[in-house]
């Protein structure tokens, strides 16, 4: 087994060498830049589809981000990892069973970190987190997602994700189903139930991604809100997720395990 | 035919005098009260179910305002303009039968007023005109009402007379449908399609009645938003009505036919 | 020594034993009634200016209320815990003095607790905590806080508090000053500046208690909003109040001291 | 005198012929790519700096965006009224002499029309008409901006003409100054007041150009608001100048001029 890097602090004379794998895709084009433009980071390698993996070893990377495609990414992270390299995960696709198979290499794989992250907006995180919280102090909770209108999917990931997370907020705390007295809604305006939540998608001109959840109580009202306004808004989380990654060996799935969100 | 008042401006010397028909429901009490702190209004009469109309000529009173029910609305009404006093309705249960009576007794009664609102909320009768406007400079338009969990409808009929006012809007402007994408929608998060206008229906403990109308153009986002926090938010409406049903002879349909929107 | 009550679940059929102490101020009768309207609760005193304590032991009161007077709150908290009855106090005027005495007194009196809240708005509470924690993870921070127009003060001690809890969140993260170019601001439009970050007061007819807290960062925002419509909202965070108290012995200052914000 | 084009309606067969002036700034090469798209113009001359004008004749314009800079402006649109070509402004430094001037010559230019606007932000315009109309029937007005924090000034030049409209709104109903008991406000939390309206201003990374427009009566709110997320949002006015300028001889100052905001 190829040594493994003690996590360290990187400075701006020693900074973290890192690739990019999917280099030439709209995130990891983003990623590459983001690297590149921080001092404690240096960007080794940016590999696009077909090259060869060896170039991250050959550029004596310590850390990989990989933003490729479903198809690709469980075999790149296999190979990183044998190599020594930890790696930093946004593509999707991820199932139990690839998910098992790297825990199970990982195990044997002494100090490499990996994380599997299917959100890097740090806003998204918060959001979800609070909502959870939050959820278990107020009768009611709706979401409302709002995305550009070329999206194909209705309501969001995050938006589901969401409901799921003020749903265990809601059982943790003893709290039923949430008031609703409609009797008539002949058009479906009370939108999409997802865990017992209203989830309602607007779909606008202009708007990139965005996620509002209202709590209400008696005489109140609780608002936590998310807007990415640009896909750049990814990239403090990727960058938070290089910097930790070697501190926090074995497995992490979303961003969330490497934030202080006490 | 009984001789009509001139329209005249009120003053705390000369008060207009003022009926209230169903004083003593929730909606009819309030405009007692804001009536009586009104300087310029004077309360000379407040009738509840079953009292004798004569008592509104009896107490000399130039103005009524009619917060009955449907069974009653359009008896009340004829009465009063038969007895030349001008009416400010805000019953429901109009129908074109009975706009067409009244319209027909009025065209006889020389200089009588009566208007008739749905909605004495200004801000909502704000909102209603200005989204017609604006709806003819935008790509998007989408609509969110937001109530109390006890209201039994959805969505509400101010949210369907805005997607109508948007709906004339953009075909005055010459739009066509609203961009849209959305190929899977399967729990129905894209809200009701109310004269092709998604509108969503929000039912949260604590609210009131509330209305967001929002539109989308190419990197910008325009904004209106109505908070009805308080059933008295009507009152300023039914009060404008008092002030001006004088001045407006024969039948207004519609508290924005006495402002000054331009 | 008086015998203190082991802390207990209040059932219906054995209700917790409430007094409230200034019972006939505004807050005094919500707490009232918010009692007598929970189930597991049980108002068995309600004692206004001039009423002798000894009503309070007399009535077999587990837990008393405190919204009296700030000159009043401290002797009657002493009294309260020399009786063995737990306190849950809403009144501020609070000195570091009176504090430490009480502090002494409750280490002697085992297993009696007191709570001492200056804001028993959950939603105020949550937003505050989760303010400090969102702080770490963005460049930028500031607070909008609204109120009615009879207001006095600006800004809000919310707000100040809010600003103080986001000025300790980004200490924790190493960040510096918010960016902030403005050369020419003849008027004071950037508000006022509280432990570094700026605080904007909107006062307006209609509103009752309401505060914004935004971040931001490249490409993306992150919103806190907490509106009170009518003072029955601080009404479930007494309750929780005197629900946990006698499960938190001794001194807690702030509501989320009883609150699960992991 | 040159001959002028008679007002007519542009076509994909016949499209607009487009000059650009200032092609090379940020905003004359974002109005390059708009004309570009438009299946209704064509861009027929792009001048920068230097480039000379008949470049613009050469080309067959019909109309001319200048968009270069306020020492430029003034002799550009003479020039091109003498040349009989319509002339749509987004420079700013026109100062009641230039206007006046450019007035005398349109005055002898038979049917060219020019349009100099401060602001192409369709929502802007639609906030400031509509603050306008709104500030008639609320109690109270109150402004928020925010922007990016590299800004230099504040409030924003589109605020302080908000705030002058809403002081012609209320001054037209008869209102007098806003309900405000602030007694002590020492960091100046209450922000800046223009013609007698509060007007804060919000510096926010991530944020480009947004306005809020807030109403408060009894028991209700009233909410404008305007996000301009990127510069392209100012491109829908400036093109629906372009289409429209032929058919506005002589001079129009502000957008509105062109929009049907009834």
């Amino acid at each position: 087994m190829t040594p493994q890097p003690a996590p360290r602090t990187a400075t701006p004379e020693e900074p973290l060498r890192v690739a990019v794998l999917g280099a030439r895709g709209r995130m990891g084009s983003a990623a590459c830049t983001a690297v590149e433009e921080a001092p404690d980071l240096e960007l080794v390698a940016a590999l696009g589809r077909g090259d060869d993996l060896t170039a991250v070893t050959e550029a004596g990377a310590e850390i990989a981000i990989d933003l490729t495609v479903p198809s690709a990414t469980a075999e790149n992270v296999r190979w990183l990892v044998e190599h020594g390299i930890h790696a930093v995960v946004g593509t999707t696709g991820w199932t139990e069973e690839t998910l098992g198979a790297l825990r199970e290499q990982l195990a044997a794989a002494d100090g490499i970190g990996v994380l599997i992250a299917p959100n890097f907006a740090i806003g998204a995180v918060l959001a979800m987190r609070f909502a959870e919280v939050a959820a278990r102090y107020y009768d009611s909770a709706e979401i409302i997602e709002m995305h550009h209108p070329n999206k194909l999917d209705a309501p969001s990931g995050t938006a589901r994700h969401t409901a799921a997370a003020i749903a265990r907020g809601r059982a943790a705390a003893g709290l039923g189903p949430v008031p609703d007295a409609t009797e008539k809604d002949p058009d479906g305006a009370r939108g999409a139930v997802v865990d017992g939540i209203h989830v309602h998608a607007v779909r606008q001109q202009g708007l990139v991604a965005h996620e509002v959840v209202q709590f209400g109580g008696v005489g109140e009202q609780f608002v936590l809100r998310h807007d990415s306004f640009d896909r750049v808004s990814f990239m403090p989380g990727v960058l938070l997720g290089v910097r930790e990654v070697a501190a926090h060996p074995g497995l992490t799935v979303g961003l969330d395990g490497y934030m202080d969100l006490g």
